[in-house]
């Protein structure tokens, strides 16, 4: 493989540059014309598919409904709720023509759907009967970024679904957001194998207009924290605004209890970095597109047929027992140029199948995580794939997990702190006074904010990592993407 | 079912109020605080993802890939290929401020993906082994419309897909378009039983920017014809501005051949339009998010537990067939009512079961199409079911047929011409010279245009329908949504 084609940077050395590498030549992504965006290109986008399949049947399976509310937002509905309204308007694409003509009131993209989908929710909700309601919307929203575009972590646009539930009760809508949280932690952790941190947002991180938003935080090999998606419970914040009132079976009005939560293509951006290597890509088998590409390798007539003979039953029986697998018996590239290729895209195994396998009834079977080489009789090709997919799902969530533990440090210093943030980041366990002034502080001197506070309470250990007061709880600090 | 909640307008008295109500009342979808644009709602994104799964199925079968491209195109970009551009810049919205800040460079909403993907295929074509580039988008495209919003038929946003592939020769991107129309003509006569006329459309009426364009036209019972879907070749005329160019295996280079098409959610409005009747909507099984809905009926509870222990096990074995099963089992609502709410939905079959059945161990089944009354054995429901959703599904489009056959008339004379766009309108069958100026006569005096040129080339039976010159093709006229 040319150099211009593989990686020519390694992970350790320059992450972001090996990072912006592994997307543009595995072609998952590309960079778009427009400033800031990006094009998902057919092998980024099937693991995004792969993705929402997964979301999509769990929330199905859960009594949620898909739904499309429109991309354009009038301003004075984005203003309804004036916290959410603030957060979000240094980042608001705003149309302001039509044709040749203004329109009236300027119109918004979409940075997310709180605002529109509410106030049609206020017009269809009238009773308990009508409750809950639990939508979710497969759509893009568009968010203009100051700083330089990363691929999947930072762009104008970007891909998500965002549901949008609506309850009687306080306590139905708090059993929403756990009972969301669980089904992305099973995404996150077994499929994209993928260890994560969850718990509760401080007041300054929660989203705007939030009473409280619960986060998946994972950490990158450098040092820096990923959201990998949010589930908040709205209280009744919005649904005052917006006058989304139910008549209860007690025959009196209520105003509802709401929850919003989301998931973006970013989860693709967390597995590149995580999992990815000097060679580029490499996926976890169940969201890996392709799980295994067979490459049969011959460089004349005769061996092309007595390979192909053999390759198309085992071909059948793989798929037949539901492995993704890719046959490349493309004549133009070589075998060499081939297994760089698929290295490059990560996918979890390639196996090769020659002439002199034929004559000995085996396969060659190659893990791309670490690059060893399995001799197996063709009877038990199927079931040995599928015991090695299985295999490396494990032993990549295992590595990740060890590399988490090693970037978790427990400090009860500020100096200590201040030092590990600067030299290798990862996530600080501290003890914090409860106070928004500590943590501004603390963020404004080390760049390190509170990812998460644990939901099961974790005891407190040492006074205010950063003012000594006594009366602290637990908190995970760290930079973050 | 009060008034306020049903279907208050005959299908033949007003035919647009009528189907307006049928959007809102059967909760497809609900207007939107954006003028012109659309929510759409559960029961009608369903449709909708009936619609894109056997799309994407199809496409994927024959080699075809997702992808995503960004929906701000910056103006010089969609400037490129000049036609294009003025045939889309009436109604293009335009993004002029993020933020507090103007933007560089306005920023088109995409009216479609021609442009954008272009752009992006130049970078990534450059030999033979690149070729063909099979992409497809599942998005939503803007355009800002200045007659009145129809839901489905005409509104500023709406979703789509748009296939966009790259071929080395004519011939192949020939194919592409015909094997995609194919794909088309069985999801709308098969699975929306919708029959349709499909053939070319004329110099004047292709899409801006494509050689030649390949349509599909069903009609509506107002007369009107509605455009379901589009395959356009686009020759080099793209490849050209955009500099698609690859290596051949001859070793020069070439300019690429390229096609584009797209359906809409507009096929939800021509399926409602085409079968709906007085008491609403009436969805054709194969189309159906819910196939039958079983409404079990007691008044005590001991009744309850009768009828609970008979339809549960039921249930299951039609849901075990792949029915798509609904059970209505709603405490707070009578039979009544639910009879009437699913006869609004336009749900194909409604399965009665209560005390009485359970005694002699039947079930009623109740056709939505034509209000058939059938009892049948609880042992043979299943099939039963089954062969009514098919029969349903068969009639439907016989019916459909019936009436296109009786809406599609063979003209030769222009008054009997003007008399039949005026009174009745539908399809008007007819002889035309080929020449523009005629094409465009007939359309400002009658208000119809050519719709579609058969494929299969029908003999000439008579002179131009405007000019009376000899030498002529026939063409089916009609004025359209």
């Amino acid at each position: 493989m040319s150099k211009e084609i593989g990686i020519t940077t390694r992970k350790e050395e320059n992450f972001s540059d090996w990072y912006t590498q592994v997307v543009l030549k595995s072609q998952l992504a590309d960079y778009a014309s427009v400033k800031g965006a990006i094009v998902v290109r057919p092998y980024g986008y099937a693991i995004w598919e792969k993705i929402k399949e997964f979301i999509d049947k769990r929330i199905k399976a859960t009594g949620h409904m898909n739904a499309y509310f429109p991309a354009l937002i009038p301003e004075g509905l984005l203003k309804r709720e004036s916290s959410h309204f603030a957060g979000f308007t240094p980042e608001v694409f705003w149309v302001t023509r039509s044709g040749e003509k203004e329109v009236g009131e300027k119109l918004a993209l979409r940075p997310t759907s709180e605002t529109i989908a509410y106030d049609s929710y206020a017009k269809w909700i009238r009773s308990w009967r009508d409750l809950p309601l639990l939508l979710n919307f497969w759509n893009s929203v568009f968010r203009a970024e100051i700083k330089s575009t990363k691929p999947f972590m930072r762009t104008t646009e970007f891909l998500w679904q965002e549901g949008h539930t609506v309850h009687a009760t306080e306590d139905d809508a708090e059993k929403e957001v756990m009972a969301i949280l669980e089904i992305y932690q099973e995404l996150i952790e077994e499929l994209l194998a993928i260890p994560i941190l969850t718990g509760k947002k401080t007041d300054k991180e929660k989203f705007v207009g939030a009473s409280h938003t619960i986060t998946l935080e994972a950490m990158m090999p450098d040092g820096k924290a990923l959201q990998m998606g949010t589930s908040h419970n709205l209280g009744q914040n919005f649904s005052k605004p917006f006058e989304i009132r139910f008549v209860g079976q007690d025959g009196q009005e209520h105003f509802a209890w709401q929850t919003s939560w989301g998931v973006s293509w970013r989860l693709i951006g967390g597995i590149i970095m995580v999992h990815g290597d000097d060679k580029g890509l490499l996926l976890p088998p169940l969201i890996a597109p392709i799980q295994a590409v067979l490459i049969p390798i011959y460089y004349n007539e005769k061996d092309e047929r007595r390979v192909r003979d053999v390759v198309e039953p085992l071909a059948k029986a793989m798929m037949d027992s539901e492995i993704l697998l890719h046959i490349d018996d493309r004549t133009e590239y070589t075998p060499g140029w081939k297994f760089n290729e698929w290295e490059l895209k990560g996918v979890p195994l390639r196996i090769e199948l020659g002439p002199r396998d034929v004559e000995k009834n085996q396969a060659i079977i190659v893990r791309r995580d670490t690059g060893e080489k399995i001799v197996v009789s063709q009877e038990e090709l199927v079931t040995k794939t599928q015991d090695l997919l299985q295999i490396i799902q494990r032993d990549l969530l295992n590595k990740a997990k060890a590399k988490l533990e090693t970037m978790t440090k427990t400090v009860r210093d500020y100096d200590e702190f201040k030092e590990t943030v600067k030299k290798r980041g990862g996530f600080l366990r501290a003890c914090w006074c409860n106070r928004k002034e500590c943590e501004e502080a603390v963020k404004n001197e080390t760049g390190a904010d509170i990812r998460v506070m644990p939901l099961k309470t974790e005891e407190s250990f040492a006074p205010c990592i950063y003012c000594g007061q006594q009366n602290t709880v637990v908190a995970y600090f760290a930079s973050a993407y």
